[in-house]
């Protein structure tokens, strides 16, 4: 054994694995008493010390897979994930940059790659996703006439709403989340232009409709999916030793017709 | 293989519907220019020419199409459906209907009569419809009655909301969806009406089973639906099989009982 | 055949009951057109009068109903909606009864008894609902509960919202359809108790969490009838079959065993 | 037979728990008509006195089941609730703990533990958890990393939203419950931070899609729970037999062989 496929071992053992989640759920805690500006004030220079420490904890494990598999380590797409995740912490956030800051947290995210239990979940999300491509390629196909629609409809007389392609789209969103559509949105548009909820409505339907369908879609997947599994096998299984059983006491049959009849 | 059939077969080869999906991103990437002034003050001919060639080439395509198939062509939903798509966009627009115009981008919907996943997607909606027919019937039936009484006990009070029956359906829409149906609507009206919460929460009530009813039922019709077409089809086969084995075997030893009785 | 059987089976011909649905759908219209001022003020006492026909035909229905069945007609459910639908309306309305007088356009509910259709539909429905009665008296239960909590807490200082147990219960109603619950009602609380929202939060989860398993069981129940309808009819047939002739063959060969041994 | 066991049988006759449901129903009334202050002024001691009798007993009933089963009495989970549930309203609430007084009325909640019907419910609901204990701490994690990071985004400019971690998780649930999202709490952001919505939208669009699968599994859980009862039973039941009597016949025909071929 090679000293790297030692340390690629030694990374898989429960000690180590356990040590990093450890790490990660103090780094979170310590992310999280960044966010106090009383505790800051007391114990500025402990916490983010601690979150160095964790920080430097994170590169060295990635440090030392990337010793241990080379190339090899971004082919997982959960070792990318975990390089993306830390790889953001380091880039300096000196000037105003105040939301690579808080991207640092994303590093929490860390468990999930760790944890198999949380990693079966997200794989699971992620699976379901493929299935649904072409009701999320219609949905986007909607949003983007709706918007286009909005736009030259009400665009002049709301430019707060409906004023560009993408504040009709935010806008859009809002109301297929039925947020305030009505009172907030649609009531005072309709002051201006009486007939537009000729618009609104039939794209409340047709998006909640779409919506509908990504769920039945999604339940429908999974009950076959959890069906197939043992169920289905257990099944073919049955069925295959009953023809076969069939077809040997046929054989035999026409076996003993031949033998009586010579 | 005469002049018109070439014709039809050349316009299913794939690179003609390629070419037409080109054109059809195209112009949706034209007509969402267009959305944007500061666009059109600098490139306006170009993007109203580009627009114009993408339906020239709509039209071209229809015309050939009819020239194909004559009237089999309207025989198809899909081509009637990018007939009227295409022809709106030569209604002439002048005087005001800027309706019109907004309706041009609709021609975007073409992508979906074009491309395969997308069609088996609607198609899915579509078929879904009338096993939906009597609940959409007893939906319809609910809001006319609701919006009967609530214009004949709110509308004098609150005209705006429930003062016609139209007016009366589009705010019944908006309780259904429940945005602001409370704090917005009934509220306001309770203190008018103190009973008038005996009207609005059982209609929120009747609706909302509704709509659950009709999620459910097509959760359930999706899931026939899959399950039949392969799995079913297999059991029948494996069943028909097994039967029609024993029943040789049985035959089998009755004829070698008249054998041996003989 | 007497007189009384002879009545009850016209009662049941087609004839008559597509004549019923047309004075339904008749007086549908003619209460729509009641809500409208103008139509009023132009045509009042010509849809007045076509109403009060439309009533005298379905008092005179019943009528010959109750003639023909006597006591038997109240068996039927459906037939005692019908007899107090259009009993609301023959109590006389006159001074500011205006409620009786919209609930006359409930008569439009008959169209529902006639219906097959949408009958089924509604059987369909309230057949759902006993499977669901534990569920449905857990959540009076929660509602109860928390609408004393809430009175007793916040009842003080909120005396719109939480001052008695009805208001409380409708503001609960409110909140669990996730109307304005956070911005319109427990922020402001909150703002006098700060911890409110260890009540409201936990009462969100807990009742949407109830409304989720009522949805589950809904489906999952209206599967379980889909099921066997047909489906095991067929298997257990196709079972039964199976065992009968694997019972006969082993007899066969019982049979066979004691004739070569004898 | 001991005086303990014999009092252990009798608290479980039907008589003494029927008797024990009226109290608690009785108790309910009591609790409620505490909540009005007419009431309170008319008859305030009178209702003050039943709650205290209905308390009574069941102390009596507790101390009853403590003597009949001891330390053993602690090991079902239901004893435990009613034990905590009785004592809150023993502990004494005098100055200003009107908490504590508000807490009494879950007292009724005993009748779930009584009711078979409504405790198996319950169980349902708590038996349906764990599967979702991955998604539930998912749900924790995203929740805490998008408080951390609206907290440091958003909290210098809407102390009153996002001002600490606390206040940040309450303003996520909201939004997570679509409520107020964009006109009340979104758009305000964005005008402060033009790009907000690509921090609120993916967030809204995440913790849907989980909940989504939550109820997804539950539905996926429930219909495997309901097939395996009996349906599976069965089946395999007449799978065993079918194969039983198949393996008969080979025998037989084997047996049959070996005479015929002596």
């Amino acid at each position: 054994m090679t000293r790297r496929e030692a340390v690629d071992l030694w990374l898989e053992t429960p000690k180590v694995r356990n040590g990093i989640i450890a790490v990660i759920l103090l780094n979170a805690i310590v992310l999280g008493m960044e966010t106090s500006n009383s505790l800051m004030a007391v114990a500025g220079p402990l916490i983010v010390g601690l979150d160095r420490l964790c920080l430097s904890i994170f590169v060295m494990e990635i440090a030392l897979k990337l010793y241990a598999r080379r190339s090899a380590y971004f082919r997982s797409g959960w070792n990318v994930f975990d390089f993306a995740i830390v790889g953001i912490a380091l880039v300096p956030a000196g000037q105003g940059l105040s939301v690579l800051r808080a991207l640092r947290i994303l590093r929490l995210l860390r468990v999930v790659s760790v944890a198999p239990a949380l990693r079966r979940v997200v794989e699971g999300f992620i699976t379901a996703l493929p299935g649904m491509g072409s009701v999320f390629l219609l949905m986007g196909l909607i949003f983007y006439i709706a918007s286009v629609m909005a736009t030259k409809l009400f665009g002049a007389a709301f430019p707060d709403w409906f004023g560009t392609l993408g504040v009709s789209a935010y806008s859009l969103f809002q109301i297929m989340t039925l947020e305030s559509w009505s009172m907030g949105i649609v009531r005072p548009v309709m002051e201006v232009y009486p007939e537009a909820w000729l618009f609104f409505v039939p794209f409340i339907m047709v998006t909640t409709f779409a919506v509908v369908n990504l769920l039945v879609g999604l339940i429908v997947n999974s009950m076959q999916v959890a069906h197939s599994a043992e169920e289905v096998a257990m099944t073919e299984s049955y069925r295959d030793e009953v023809l076969d059983r069939l077809r040997k006491i046929e054989t035999h049959l026409q076996k003993g017709d031949q033998n009586s009849s010579q």
